[in-house]
């Protein structure tokens, strides 16, 4: 016997993980296998009530999440949260691991509340395609100047107009600003392959704007275009400008902060 | 046209990473899917003529190899070595990357001519199962001492008789007496998975003595048997003595050391 739903009792926030590359992407889709069609029928069992949700990132198909932030509504009769989180990813099936479960206040909402979104984006560097990393990063077989890369990225700093590095600006619901709070170029090493991971924190994200930010930076790696070409590409407010877009499999859904006041 | 196979010729050293889950281990074995069995069908294509291979360690199935090292004997009518490299990868199919290939003196061989090998041993310590390194890390499930494991694996440093930590002694062929030269249990993040790496450096291996290393080591993680216990394992000379053996895939062969003579 549940308790009747009440905006009262809150909600929860459950921190996911998932391979992208055994899904359709996040966002549910009737006959495809996605990661929120996944978790609300792991709910549902676990629950014995259907229970909507809402994710901090629409995750296109093929990339993954380390940390993707999914909401619903309490109605104040769900197991421990510790347990609720291991039964979901037992219920939820390979290729998704429910790493967490929080207690958020009533009305939250995973994309609404959320003050920014951190992706990572791995590049292969090494001589030869990587086998570790293969499904995590995308090797282009070209030295790359991560030099230039870094500097070319910190005009895209600060609030802009991201039209250019948009897929497609007429599908976006509203504006194309948005704010690029940090853009860095890091050395790594992930399995003993090295690479280069793009760190981009953001307060929101367009569809594929990541994607299309490191295409754009490899571009400028590989000595195609000049470092002062990224600003160009950015003021033209025309996906033309800017540089192919980078493929899924390289992008991670890494992080989303939240004001302390969403947490009860 | 080749010219006849002469030990003047030299050797060729091919440096080989590969995922250990899609092969039966590295050795050749009819009617199944090796390492060995792929490398020497590959060679054979390259090269237009059989090349018997020697690897640095004979992994087992699903343990993962860096930086294997496998030798043959050049006859000098080889295409440039970088070039064979990248043939070798492309022939091999999926899971196999030829990395380098080096040129070795007359009669090297990968596995006799090796001062020493470093595997290293990835154990997940999150607290929910690893995601992108579930194929590459063993998952206890359990909080691990570092301390502790990082205390009892000095006794096994130096020259000892390594019964205890072999699959199965009679199937050695000589002594079981080994050199562990290095062994740490080093914190490491991957892929934004948490694990502890034990990395472990001998001048060579009995059959599955990292696993059963590790296996022990994890007893002594877990609070299961104290740090001395793992010296008195050692001296008892007896399988029975020691922990289990850990599973094949959080093992990696990282790489193999030579004398700088070797090289051509």
């Amino acid at each position: 016997m549940s308790a009747p739903l009440s905006s009262e009792q809150g909600s929860i926030a459950l921190i996911v993980a998932y391979d992208g590359a055994l899904f359709s992407g996040f966002a549910r889709q009737p006959g495809r296998p996605t990661v929120q069609g996944r978790l609300e029928d792991a709910l549902a069992v676990a629950l014995r009530r259907q229970a909507p949700t809402v994710g901090a990132g629409r995750t296109d198909a093929g990339v993954h999440a380390l940390a993707q932030v999914v909401s619903f509504a309490s109605d104040g009769d769900e197991p421990p949260l510790p347990a609720l989180a291991r039964s979901l990813t037992a219920l939820a099936g390979p290729g998704i691991v429910v790493t967490g479960a929080r207690a958020a206040r009533p009305g939250f909402s995973a994309r609404f509340d959320a003050l920014s979104r951190e992706y990572r984006y791995r590049v292969a560097t090494g001589g030869s395609p990587p086998l570790f990393l293969s499904r995590f990063a995308w090797w282009v077989g070209h030295a790359l100047d991560a030099g230039a890369m870094s500097s070319a990225a910190s005009v895209l700093l600060g609030e802009h107009d991201f039209r250019s590095f948009c897929a497609s600006a007429s599908a976006e619901s509203g504006s194309t600003t948005r704010r690029l709070l940090r853009i860095e170029v890091v050395s790594e090493e992930h399995l003993g392959e090295e690479c280069l991971s793009i760190h981009v924190e953001g307060n929101a994200f367009l569809h594929s704007m990541v994607r299309v930010i490191v295409g754009s930076l490899v571009e400028v790696g590989k000595g195609n275009r000049p470092a002062e070409w990224l600003g160009e590409a950015l003021g033209a407010r025309d996906r033309a400008a800017a540089g192919p877009t980078a493929p899924p499999h390289g992008l991670t859904l890494w992080s989303v902060t939240y004001p302390d006041a969403c947490w009860r």
